[in-house]
Protein backbone atom coordinates (compact mmCIF):
# COMPACT_ATOMS: atom_id res chain seq x y z
CA UNK A 1 0.00 0.00 0.00
CA UNK A 2 0.79 3.37 -0.87
CA UNK A 3 0.88 6.56 1.74
CA UNK A 4 -2.13 7.91 0.04
CA UNK A 5 -4.06 4.65 0.06
CA UNK A 6 -3.31 4.14 3.72
CA UNK A 7 -4.46 7.41 4.35
CA UNK A 8 -7.39 6.85 2.65
CA UNK A 9 -8.01 3.64 4.76
CA UNK A 10 -7.73 5.43 7.66
CA UNK A 11 -10.12 8.21 6.62
CA UNK A 12 -12.73 5.86 5.96
CA UNK A 13 -12.44 3.85 8.88
CA UNK A 14 -12.30 7.16 10.89
CA UNK A 15 -15.62 8.27 8.91
CA UNK A 16 -17.27 5.04 9.83
CA UNK A 17 -16.36 5.10 13.18
CA UNK A 18 -17.88 8.78 13.79
CA UNK A 19 -20.91 8.02 11.96
CA UNK A 20 -21.37 4.69 14.11
CA UNK A 21 -20.96 6.83 17.22
CA UNK A 22 -22.90 9.48 16.50
CA UNK A 23 -26.33 7.07 16.05
CA UNK A 24 -25.27 5.28 19.18
CA UNK A 25 -24.71 8.95 20.81
CA UNK A 26 -28.14 10.72 19.13
CA UNK A 27 -30.12 7.16 19.22
CA UNK A 28 -29.57 7.72 23.64
CA UNK A 29 -30.02 12.01 23.29
CA UNK A 30 -30.74 14.03 20.70
CA UNK A 31 -28.74 16.77 22.43
CA UNK A 32 -25.15 14.72 22.09
CA UNK A 33 -22.67 17.32 21.22
CA UNK A 34 -19.75 16.74 18.73
CA UNK A 35 -17.22 16.07 21.43
CA UNK A 36 -19.17 13.24 23.00
CA UNK A 37 -19.50 11.81 19.66
CA UNK A 38 -15.86 12.27 18.86
CA UNK A 39 -14.49 10.44 22.19
CA UNK A 40 -17.23 7.34 21.45
CA UNK A 41 -15.44 7.17 18.19
CA UNK A 42 -11.88 7.09 19.87
CA UNK A 43 -10.70 9.95 17.33
CA UNK A 44 -10.33 13.91 17.92
CA UNK A 45 -12.35 16.23 17.55
CA UNK A 46 -10.07 18.19 14.72
CA UNK A 47 -10.64 14.46 12.97
CA UNK A 48 -13.92 14.89 13.37
CA UNK A 49 -14.27 18.36 12.59
CA UNK A 50 -12.43 17.57 9.17
CA UNK A 51 -14.81 15.21 8.28
CA UNK A 52 -17.85 16.83 9.00
CA UNK A 53 -17.02 20.65 9.42
CA UNK A 54 -20.44 21.17 11.60
CA UNK A 55 -22.90 19.32 14.03
CA UNK A 56 -25.50 20.12 11.23
CA UNK A 57 -23.60 17.89 8.83
CA UNK A 58 -22.58 14.93 11.04
CA UNK A 59 -26.21 14.73 12.19
CA UNK A 60 -27.30 14.69 8.54
CA UNK A 61 -25.26 11.82 7.64
CA UNK A 62 -26.15 9.41 10.61
CA UNK A 63 -30.22 10.26 9.21
CA UNK A 64 -29.14 9.73 5.63
CA UNK A 65 -28.07 6.42 6.84
CA UNK A 66 -31.03 5.56 9.15
CA UNK A 67 -33.12 6.33 6.47
CA UNK A 68 -30.97 4.18 3.86
CA UNK A 69 -31.25 0.97 6.57
CA UNK A 70 -35.35 1.88 6.96
CA UNK A 71 -35.36 1.57 3.08
CA UNK A 72 -34.30 -1.78 3.46
CA UNK A 73 -36.66 -3.02 5.78
CA UNK A 74 -39.82 -0.25 4.21
CA UNK A 75 -38.88 -2.31 0.91
CA UNK A 76 -39.55 -5.91 2.22
CA UNK A 77 -43.25 -4.69 2.92
CA UNK A 78 -45.55 -6.35 0.68
CA UNK A 79 -47.94 -3.71 -1.03
CA UNK A 80 -50.04 -6.38 -3.17
CA UNK A 81 -53.91 -7.26 -2.13
CA UNK A 82 -56.26 -4.65 -0.72
CA UNK A 83 -54.39 -1.55 -0.60
CA UNK A 84 -56.06 -0.75 3.06
CA UNK A 85 -54.27 -3.60 4.37
CA UNK A 86 -51.26 -3.08 2.64
CA UNK A 87 -51.12 0.67 3.95
CA UNK A 88 -51.71 -0.71 7.12
CA UNK A 89 -48.63 -2.62 7.35
CA UNK A 90 -46.69 -0.18 5.43
CA UNK A 91 -47.38 2.25 8.79
CA UNK A 92 -46.95 -0.58 10.93
CA UNK A 93 -43.51 -1.26 9.37
CA UNK A 94 -42.70 2.05 9.24
CA UNK A 95 -44.10 3.43 12.81
CA UNK A 96 -41.21 0.70 14.18
CA UNK A 97 -38.43 2.98 12.46
CA UNK A 98 -39.96 6.19 14.03
CA UNK A 99 -40.26 4.45 16.87
CA UNK A 100 -36.68 2.91 16.81
CA UNK A 101 -35.12 6.41 15.64
CA UNK A 102 -37.30 8.36 17.36
CA UNK A 103 -34.24 10.32 19.36
CA UNK A 104 -32.16 10.87 16.08
CA UNK A 105 -34.87 11.88 14.37
CA UNK A 106 -35.69 15.04 17.28
CA UNK A 107 -32.08 16.09 17.08
CA UNK A 108 -32.65 16.17 13.03
CA UNK A 109 -35.46 18.39 13.65
CA UNK A 110 -34.11 20.44 16.36
CA UNK A 111 -30.62 20.92 13.81
CA UNK A 112 -30.98 20.60 9.99
CA UNK A 113 -32.79 23.34 8.23
CA UNK A 114 -36.59 23.72 7.88
CA UNK A 115 -38.35 20.98 5.12
CA UNK A 116 -34.68 19.02 5.56
CA UNK A 117 -36.14 16.00 7.25
CA UNK A 118 -39.07 15.47 4.85
CA UNK A 119 -36.58 15.97 1.63
CA UNK A 120 -34.55 12.83 3.56
CA UNK A 121 -38.11 10.78 3.75
CA UNK A 122 -38.42 11.46 -0.67
CA UNK A 123 -37.96 7.84 -0.85
CA UNK A 124 -40.63 6.55 1.98
CA UNK A 125 -42.96 9.42 0.82
CA UNK A 126 -42.61 8.29 -2.73
CA UNK A 127 -43.58 4.03 -1.93
CA UNK A 128 -46.82 6.07 0.15
CA UNK A 129 -47.52 7.91 -3.15
CA UNK A 130 -47.41 4.81 -5.39
CA UNK A 131 -49.71 3.14 -2.86
CA UNK A 132 -52.09 5.76 -3.21
CA UNK A 133 -52.61 5.98 -6.47
CA UNK A 134 -53.02 2.38 -6.71
CA UNK A 135 -56.10 2.45 -4.32
CA UNK A 136 -57.29 5.78 -5.78
CA UNK A 137 -57.90 4.10 -9.00
CA UNK A 138 -59.93 1.20 -7.31
CA UNK A 139 -61.68 3.27 -5.36
CA UNK A 140 -60.76 2.85 -1.81
CA UNK A 141 -58.99 5.97 -1.45
CA UNK A 142 -60.28 9.36 -2.15
CA UNK A 143 -59.45 11.15 -4.96
CA UNK A 144 -60.32 15.06 -4.26
CA UNK A 145 -57.39 15.83 -2.13
CA UNK A 146 -54.08 15.80 -4.06
CA UNK A 147 -52.11 12.94 -3.40
CA UNK A 148 -48.85 15.31 -2.25
CA UNK A 149 -51.37 16.79 0.69
CA UNK A 150 -52.67 13.10 2.38
CA UNK A 151 -48.62 11.48 2.18
CA UNK A 152 -48.16 14.49 4.20
CA UNK A 153 -50.68 13.93 6.34
CA UNK A 154 -49.57 10.57 6.96
CA UNK A 155 -45.92 12.20 7.50
CA UNK A 156 -47.48 14.84 10.03
CA UNK A 157 -49.90 11.99 12.10
CA UNK A 158 -46.86 9.69 12.09
CA UNK A 159 -44.20 11.68 13.37
CA UNK A 160 -46.69 13.83 15.76
CA UNK A 161 -46.77 10.41 17.17
CA UNK A 162 -43.78 10.22 17.99
CA UNK A 163 -43.82 13.25 20.12
CA UNK A 164 -47.00 12.11 21.74
CA UNK A 165 -44.58 8.99 22.78
CA UNK A 166 -42.14 11.41 24.01
CA UNK A 167 -44.19 13.25 26.07
CA UNK A 168 -45.62 10.03 27.72
CA UNK A 169 -49.18 11.15 26.36
CA UNK A 170 -49.63 7.43 24.57
CA UNK A 171 -47.79 4.19 24.64
CA UNK A 172 -45.55 2.47 22.00
CA UNK A 173 -48.25 -0.20 21.55
CA UNK A 174 -50.97 1.93 21.20
CA UNK A 175 -49.23 4.24 18.87
CA UNK A 176 -49.36 1.62 15.30
CA UNK A 177 -52.77 0.78 15.51
CA UNK A 178 -53.89 4.77 16.04
CA UNK A 179 -51.50 5.64 12.95
CA UNK A 180 -53.43 2.84 11.03
CA UNK A 181 -57.11 3.85 12.10
CA UNK A 182 -56.73 7.46 12.04
CA UNK A 183 -55.34 7.34 8.52
CA UNK A 184 -57.03 4.80 6.95
CA UNK A 185 -60.50 7.27 7.97
CA UNK A 186 -58.14 10.07 6.66
CA UNK A 187 -58.15 8.73 3.05
CA UNK A 188 -61.56 7.18 2.91
CA UNK A 189 -63.38 8.42 0.00
CA UNK A 190 -66.45 11.32 0.84
CA UNK A 191 -69.80 9.11 1.14
CA UNK A 192 -67.91 6.06 1.81
CA UNK A 193 -68.07 4.15 5.21
CA UNK A 194 -65.07 4.85 7.19
CA UNK A 195 -63.02 0.84 7.74
CA UNK A 196 -64.51 -0.71 10.90
CA UNK B 1 -43.95 60.08 41.14
CA UNK B 2 -40.90 58.62 42.75
CA UNK B 3 -38.05 57.50 40.99
CA UNK B 4 -38.95 53.74 41.67
CA UNK B 5 -42.21 54.12 39.79
CA UNK B 6 -40.23 56.28 37.22
CA UNK B 7 -37.97 53.26 36.63
CA UNK B 8 -40.77 50.66 37.01
CA UNK B 9 -43.20 52.65 34.07
CA UNK B 10 -39.54 52.81 31.91
CA UNK B 11 -39.40 48.89 32.51
CA UNK B 12 -42.88 48.42 31.27
CA UNK B 13 -42.33 50.61 28.47
CA UNK B 14 -39.39 49.25 27.76
CA UNK B 15 -40.74 45.36 27.93
CA UNK B 16 -43.82 46.28 25.63
CA UNK B 17 -41.46 47.85 22.85
CA UNK B 18 -38.88 44.91 22.90
CA UNK B 19 -42.42 42.14 22.74
CA UNK B 20 -44.04 44.80 20.06
CA UNK B 21 -40.76 44.92 17.79
CA UNK B 22 -39.75 40.78 18.43
CA UNK B 23 -42.94 39.73 17.15
CA UNK B 24 -42.76 42.56 14.43
CA UNK B 25 -39.44 41.05 13.43
CA UNK B 26 -40.01 37.33 13.94
CA UNK B 27 -43.41 37.65 11.90
CA UNK B 28 -40.71 38.71 8.59
CA UNK B 29 -38.18 36.19 9.83
CA UNK B 30 -38.36 33.53 12.04
CA UNK B 31 -34.36 33.48 12.27
CA UNK B 32 -34.04 37.35 13.54
CA UNK B 33 -31.78 37.91 16.47
CA UNK B 34 -31.45 39.61 19.63
CA UNK B 35 -29.45 42.52 18.52
CA UNK B 36 -31.98 43.01 15.59
CA UNK B 37 -34.79 43.26 18.04
CA UNK B 38 -33.06 45.15 20.46
CA UNK B 39 -32.25 48.14 17.28
CA UNK B 40 -36.09 47.59 16.19
CA UNK B 41 -37.17 48.42 19.93
CA UNK B 42 -35.22 51.37 20.15
CA UNK B 43 -33.65 49.80 23.32
CA UNK B 44 -29.93 48.69 23.70
CA UNK B 45 -29.21 44.96 24.01
CA UNK B 46 -28.13 44.90 27.91
CA UNK B 47 -31.59 46.56 28.24
CA UNK B 48 -33.23 43.34 26.17
CA UNK B 49 -31.31 40.81 28.14
CA UNK B 50 -32.32 42.76 32.08
CA UNK B 51 -35.91 41.84 30.48
CA UNK B 52 -35.27 38.33 28.89
CA UNK B 53 -31.94 36.45 29.50
CA UNK B 54 -32.36 34.35 26.56
CA UNK B 55 -33.52 34.42 22.91
CA UNK B 56 -35.48 31.54 23.92
CA UNK B 57 -37.04 33.29 26.83
CA UNK B 58 -38.08 36.69 24.14
CA UNK B 59 -39.60 33.85 21.77
CA UNK B 60 -41.47 32.44 24.60
CA UNK B 61 -43.14 36.23 25.43
CA UNK B 62 -43.96 36.75 21.87
CA UNK B 63 -45.66 33.56 21.40
CA UNK B 64 -47.80 33.48 24.79
CA UNK B 65 -48.80 36.93 23.61
CA UNK B 66 -49.56 35.32 20.14
CA UNK B 67 -51.56 32.68 21.62
CA UNK B 68 -54.12 35.01 23.80
CA UNK B 69 -54.49 37.36 21.29
CA UNK B 70 -55.69 34.01 19.21
CA UNK B 71 -57.40 33.03 22.20
CA UNK B 72 -59.65 36.28 21.50
CA UNK B 73 -60.59 35.32 18.31
CA UNK B 74 -61.23 32.10 18.84
CA UNK B 75 -63.18 32.73 21.85
CA UNK B 76 -65.87 34.53 19.35
CA UNK B 77 -66.44 31.09 16.80
CA UNK B 78 -69.85 30.19 17.52
CA UNK B 79 -69.39 26.69 18.39
CA UNK B 80 -73.14 25.90 18.86
CA UNK B 81 -75.59 23.38 16.28
CA UNK B 82 -74.08 20.79 14.45
CA UNK B 83 -70.57 19.31 15.75
CA UNK B 84 -68.94 19.04 12.35
CA UNK B 85 -70.04 22.26 10.79
CA UNK B 86 -69.05 23.97 14.39
CA UNK B 87 -65.31 22.01 14.20
CA UNK B 88 -65.40 23.25 10.44
CA UNK B 89 -65.28 26.73 11.83
CA UNK B 90 -63.01 26.70 14.63
CA UNK B 91 -60.48 25.19 11.87
CA UNK B 92 -60.99 28.15 9.78
CA UNK B 93 -60.80 30.73 12.25
CA UNK B 94 -57.24 28.59 13.74
CA UNK B 95 -55.95 28.32 10.57
CA UNK B 96 -56.25 31.84 9.74
CA UNK B 97 -54.06 32.32 13.14
CA UNK B 98 -51.75 29.72 12.22
CA UNK B 99 -51.47 31.42 8.95
CA UNK B 100 -50.63 34.63 10.47
CA UNK B 101 -48.08 33.98 13.03
CA UNK B 102 -46.26 30.94 10.61
CA UNK B 103 -42.96 32.65 11.12
CA UNK B 104 -43.18 32.89 14.92
CA UNK B 105 -44.49 29.62 15.06
CA UNK B 106 -41.58 28.08 13.13
CA UNK B 107 -39.29 30.46 15.49
CA UNK B 108 -41.14 28.47 18.57
CA UNK B 109 -40.28 25.46 17.41
CA UNK B 110 -37.04 26.00 16.51
CA UNK B 111 -35.90 27.55 19.40
CA UNK B 112 -38.24 26.15 22.29
CA UNK B 113 -37.72 23.36 24.04
CA UNK B 114 -39.57 20.04 22.89
CA UNK B 115 -43.55 19.94 23.58
CA UNK B 116 -43.10 23.92 25.07
CA UNK B 117 -44.92 25.00 21.60
CA UNK B 118 -47.89 22.52 22.52
CA UNK B 119 -47.92 23.08 26.07
CA UNK B 120 -48.81 26.89 25.21
CA UNK B 121 -51.52 25.49 22.71
CA UNK B 122 -53.54 24.50 26.06
CA UNK B 123 -56.06 26.89 25.66
CA UNK B 124 -56.89 26.76 21.86
CA UNK B 125 -56.57 22.50 22.50
CA UNK B 126 -58.98 22.08 25.27
CA UNK B 127 -61.72 24.31 23.32
CA UNK B 128 -61.27 21.77 20.12
CA UNK B 129 -61.43 18.60 23.34
CA UNK B 130 -64.49 20.18 24.27
CA UNK B 131 -66.72 20.20 20.95
CA UNK B 132 -64.96 16.59 20.54
CA UNK B 133 -66.40 15.44 23.51
CA UNK B 134 -69.90 17.25 22.59
CA UNK B 135 -69.86 15.60 19.21
CA UNK B 136 -68.84 12.15 20.50
CA UNK B 137 -71.95 11.97 22.93
CA UNK B 138 -74.58 12.43 19.92
CA UNK B 139 -72.27 9.75 17.74
CA UNK B 140 -70.62 12.00 15.06
CA UNK B 141 -67.41 11.66 15.95
CA UNK B 142 -65.46 8.76 16.80
CA UNK B 143 -65.24 7.37 20.23
CA UNK B 144 -62.92 4.44 19.85
CA UNK B 145 -60.08 6.72 19.72
CA UNK B 146 -58.83 9.06 23.13
CA UNK B 147 -59.77 12.53 22.87
CA UNK B 148 -56.16 13.51 23.25
CA UNK B 149 -55.23 11.73 20.22
CA UNK B 150 -57.78 13.22 18.20
CA UNK B 151 -56.80 16.83 19.32
CA UNK B 152 -53.14 15.89 18.40
CA UNK B 153 -54.14 14.81 14.84
CA UNK B 154 -55.75 17.93 14.51
CA UNK B 155 -52.91 19.87 15.90
CA UNK B 156 -50.32 18.17 13.64
CA UNK B 157 -52.14 17.87 10.55
CA UNK B 158 -53.09 22.28 10.67
CA UNK B 159 -49.43 22.84 11.95
CA UNK B 160 -47.88 20.47 8.82
CA UNK B 161 -50.28 22.47 6.72
CA UNK B 162 -48.30 25.46 7.33
CA UNK B 163 -44.96 23.73 6.41
CA UNK B 164 -46.35 22.69 3.26
CA UNK B 165 -47.27 26.10 2.65
CA UNK B 166 -44.00 27.37 3.81
CA UNK B 167 -42.48 24.83 0.77
CA UNK B 168 -45.06 25.85 -1.95
CA UNK B 169 -46.56 22.86 -1.61
CA UNK B 170 -50.18 24.68 -1.04
CA UNK B 171 -51.96 27.87 -0.89
CA UNK B 172 -53.13 29.48 1.83
CA UNK B 173 -56.69 29.03 0.12
CA UNK B 174 -56.06 25.75 -0.20
CA UNK B 175 -54.81 25.05 3.06
CA UNK B 176 -58.43 25.46 5.14
CA UNK B 177 -60.75 23.38 3.25
CA UNK B 178 -57.95 20.86 3.33
CA UNK B 179 -57.01 20.34 7.21
CA UNK B 180 -61.50 20.54 7.65
CA UNK B 181 -62.01 17.90 4.73
CA UNK B 182 -59.60 15.66 6.26
CA UNK B 183 -59.86 15.89 9.67
CA UNK B 184 -63.72 15.59 9.41
CA UNK B 185 -62.39 12.59 7.96
CA UNK B 186 -60.60 11.17 10.61
CA UNK B 187 -62.96 11.55 13.28
CA UNK B 188 -65.83 9.91 11.75
CA UNK B 189 -67.19 6.94 13.43
CA UNK B 190 -66.07 3.55 12.25
CA UNK B 191 -68.90 2.27 9.70
CA UNK B 192 -70.16 5.70 9.39
CA UNK B 193 -70.08 7.34 5.88
CA UNK B 194 -67.20 10.31 5.50
CA UNK B 195 -68.85 13.80 5.07
CA UNK B 196 -69.07 15.00 0.98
Amino acid sequence: MTAVTTRRADAQRNIAAILTAAAECLGRNPAASTSEIAKAAGVGRVTLYGHFPSRAELVDAVFVQAIATGEETLGKVDLSGDPREALGRLIESSWHLVDQYRALLIAAQESLPPGRVRELHADPMARVEGLLERGRSTGVFRSDLPVEWLVSVMHNVMHGAASDLQAGRITSDQAAPYIVTTVLAAFTPPGERVPE
